[in-house]
């Protein structure tokens, strides 16, 4: 199982993956890291979802998320191990790179 | 443009589409209707959402929605009407069909 990193840890990681920061998960109550996407419209945004969904399923490690037109708010924890592991980072840097794929 | 609803028809109209109740829109701070969908797993959630997405985009008209693993919550409104319309009674009714054909 993936283990919590230390508040060192994560401050470290979030540094390497841009727009990242500390928020607490609505669901798990805990630490969790968050970023704000904002893309040119729903096409886009759903897009980038879809992109994440696929990887997310794939590790077994899904994202709190939530989308209003070209706009997806996401939340990243692990529940688990009750806060921010190597997965949520992983993911994290998945989804930067989906973002910066897309054209808008 | 699609005309608001009056209280009285759009009690109606949720009386056709199960599960739907009249909510306090987060974006619109205005009437919406909302329903929380539990499917299976992610994989039962997440193609519920491809699928309402494909018809959100047809109708351009798009939903307020939060997914966490298996559970979707959907908050419908018309922000140029400044509450339900039509169009939400549409697309809630679309959203139903389609977790109805979800084998789960």
């Amino acid at each position: 199982m993936a283990e919590r990193l230390t508040a060192e840890a994560r401050k470290q990681a979030l540094g390497d993956i841009a727009g990242w920061t500390e928020v607490q998960g609505e669901l798990q109550g805990r630490d969790a890291i968050g970023k704000t996407f904002i893309f040119k419209d729903f096409n886009e945004a759903f897009g980038f979802m879809t992109r994440a969904a696929l990887i997310a399923e794939k590790m077994d490690h899904h994202p709190e998320w939530r989308n209003v037109y070209k706009t997806v708010e996401v939340v990243l924890s692990t529940h688990d191990a009750g806060g921010v592991t190597e997965l949520d980072i992983r993911l994290a840097k998945a989804m930067n790179a989906i973002a910066k794929l897309t054209p808008g």
